[in-house]
């Protein structure tokens, strides 16, 4: 028997027909002879809900009580989904990341999967029974509960594809699966058949949100084929695969955007060895994210400007690192823009099509566009807009690269 | 230090700002240098909503994953609160069932504490921690979680007060106290300030919400004294002591009543031994609960009838299991009655003071109240009544036996 692992998300278990529903797919696959390991995610809304009391009672609220308190909501889905599969005449039952147990660091909040014990689940499943698996949560070695973070349920999938050395593993959700961009930002977004890793990992990282990039990446490191496709639809859904499993490679398989970007440039700093150093330690010592990074000299070589982006949420705390160290840093002011958009075109293929960067430029030209900042990988090119043109990068970048 | 219990029920802990307000309660209780173990609840009407969920997805939802879902409630719970106190300064954690574990049999939705792991919350609660238990919830020896049924909350924090040996145990709770009867009954009832356990499981057991029989029958066979007062006022509540304890004791302490009593009559049945075997035999396999039993005989001795009360909501099982034995229990015709009340006094002093029970019957006839079946038991009377004669029967009977 092929053993696979289904994973739903929240919107896909949203209200109790919709419980019945996924309870229905789940029994066709029992049907068709498969051993099965469904991965709930918690109803849409309540971990936030959840989030949100916890933030009522207080702005530091302790990491391992929020585990606890977030953790209950996949403990509702999945003991919900195993009476609706009971209710079909399937066997089932719920594991909780403790019945298992599901072993992880101590790191609150955003543990990592040490190890998830298979033992007693194989041997349900070996008896025809659905081992139902409540996401997103694990428990250290001293028996607190912990949570993996932003699409955690996605991980727990991956990872128990991954330690059950499962055929597949599927992510159903409430998209017929990874398309070449937002459809509310172009409505010519095509569903992409296949796509590989690391264009997954990309795409995800650079504003997808059909997944989440550290479920991605760890499906790339171990290779685990994940297949997205729809709750709500038969249709073939998007293959999440090795490169080398993809035949004809588009020089841009998707176009991705991020908003809620600042850029922030330091003018007239001395020009010596050691000056971005300077810029760039105490801001990380502040646990903020650099994004990209831009250094202009000037043309006697003595005076440089440092440009650099960073999340819009941390602007307040980097312009006010920035300013303590404004004596070391030794600057004559500071300017800075917090309504940018970062648009990425995407493609493993591009590394063998040399006309991509001056066809994104020009195609964003043409449009009078303009560009803020570059940052480029083997296999994405981003550059950075103002926010009121992110339609119109999109819709142009879809077309120059025949996304249509 | 003394060691205590504190339990909040779901209407203490049913807000943000109520949890917060339990958090100042415990506070105070710790400057105060005391050694805290709290019991919570679910947020209020959160357990109904959750069975709800469960007997949409099936009327015959699976005893094991109901209580995996219910016991979520009191997960929420315990961590808001131990956050909360971690708001005010104070050190404190949460402890799930499987996390203590509190060790149960495994009958599902309702089932016994067997035992309570202390070590690890003695050395916490030692070491100046504010022990936060979700009650309502244990662990069978196969990690499947278990629910005590309900008013489960009651039991665990009668359960913990036991096994740590704490010197008090206290249910906080959204009323004053053990009233002297049902305030939405007779405006004039009065807050007992002591009552003796075996009263208490009366008025419990015969219709008396502040406290779940079970827990009180708990408290009673490990004499473990039970404190109950407000979460919202500073009064000084209700103890629930030994008879021994209790100096005054009063003919009668207090008025219970529950409706949705149904009563039925078996006309005409042969009078011969076996008879009333025959009769409730099948009805017992059914497990339906009998209450009062009267059985007239004819005054010729040879024809009977039996008349018995049940639940309202077991009256068609029950017609139908009786209909079924027809031949067997060989009667004339069935009648019966399905809106009435069961209206109890109860109170230790009972056994001393002759009077009571005539006094009682005088009363109601007064007040031309027709009573349709009398139990007796040492320290309590209750008379069935027609649903509308409810109101003005504890009426009188809270002026005759003086506890205006």
């Amino acid at each position: 028997m092929e053993k696979i692992v289904l994973k739903f998300g929240g919107t896909s278990l949203g209200t109790i027909d919709k419980i019945k529903k996924v309870a229905n797919i789940v029994k066709n696959r029992k049907d068709k002879g498969n051993s099965i390991i469904v991965v709930v995610s918690a109803m849409s809304g309540v971990t936030n809900d959840l989030k949100e009391k916890a933030n009522s009672i207080s702005k530091n609220f302790d990491d391992i009580e929020l585990d606890t308190l977030l953790s209950s909501g996949e403990q509702v889905t999945s003991s919900l989904l195993s009476g609706a599969l009971n209710d079909l005449g399937i066997k089932a039952r719920s594991w909780l990341g403790w019945q298992i147990p599901v072993l992880t660091d101590n790191n609150h909040t955003a543990a990592k999967i040490l190890k998830i014990r298979t033992t007693e689940i194989l041997k349900f499943i070996s008896e025809d029974g659905v081992a139902v698996i409540a996401g997103f949560q694990g428990i250290t070695k001293n028996y607190r509960i912990t949570t993996l973070g932003r699409g955690g349920s996605d991980l727990s999938a991956v990872a128990f594809a991954k330690f059950f050395e499962t055929e597949s593993c599927e992510i159903y959700t409430d998209v017929e699966g990874v398309l070449t961009t937002d459809p509310s930002m172009n409505k010519n977004a095509k569903k992409i058949d296949k796509i590989s890793y690391e264009e997954m990992l990309e795409m995800a990282s650079l504003g997808a949100k059909v997944m989440q990039p550290s479920a991605v990446q760890m499906s790339m490191l171990d290779d685990i084929p994940i297949h997205v496709k729809s709750t709500f639809s038969e249709k073939s859904g998007t293959k999440i695969i090795s490169e080398n499993d993809i035949d004809n490679k588009k020089a841009v398989t998707g176009i991705a955007y991020s908003k809620d970007n600042a850029k922030i440039s330091i003018i007239g700093v001395i020009d010596k060895p050691g000056v971005a150093a300077d810029v760039f330690e105490p801001i990380g010592e502040n646990n903020i994210n650099i994004d990209m990074v831009i250094q202009n000299t000037s043309l006697d070589g003595k005076v440089a400007n440092i440009t650099f982006t960073i999340k819009q949420e941390d602007l307040k705390k980097t312009l006010n690192t920035i300013e303590k160290n404004k004596k070391k840093i030794n600057y004559k002011k500071i300017s800075y823009n917090d309504k940018l958009t970062k648009v990425s075109i995407i493609g493993a293929g591009m590394i063998a099509s040399p006309g991509v960067t001056h066809k994104m430029f020009r195609s964003l030209a043409n449009e009078k566009i303009n560009i803020l900042a570059i940052s480029t990988s083997e296999i994405k090119i981003s550059v950075l807009v103002e926010d009121s043109h992110t339609k119109k990068a999109i819709k142009a970048l879809h077309t120059t690269f025949k996304l249509n």
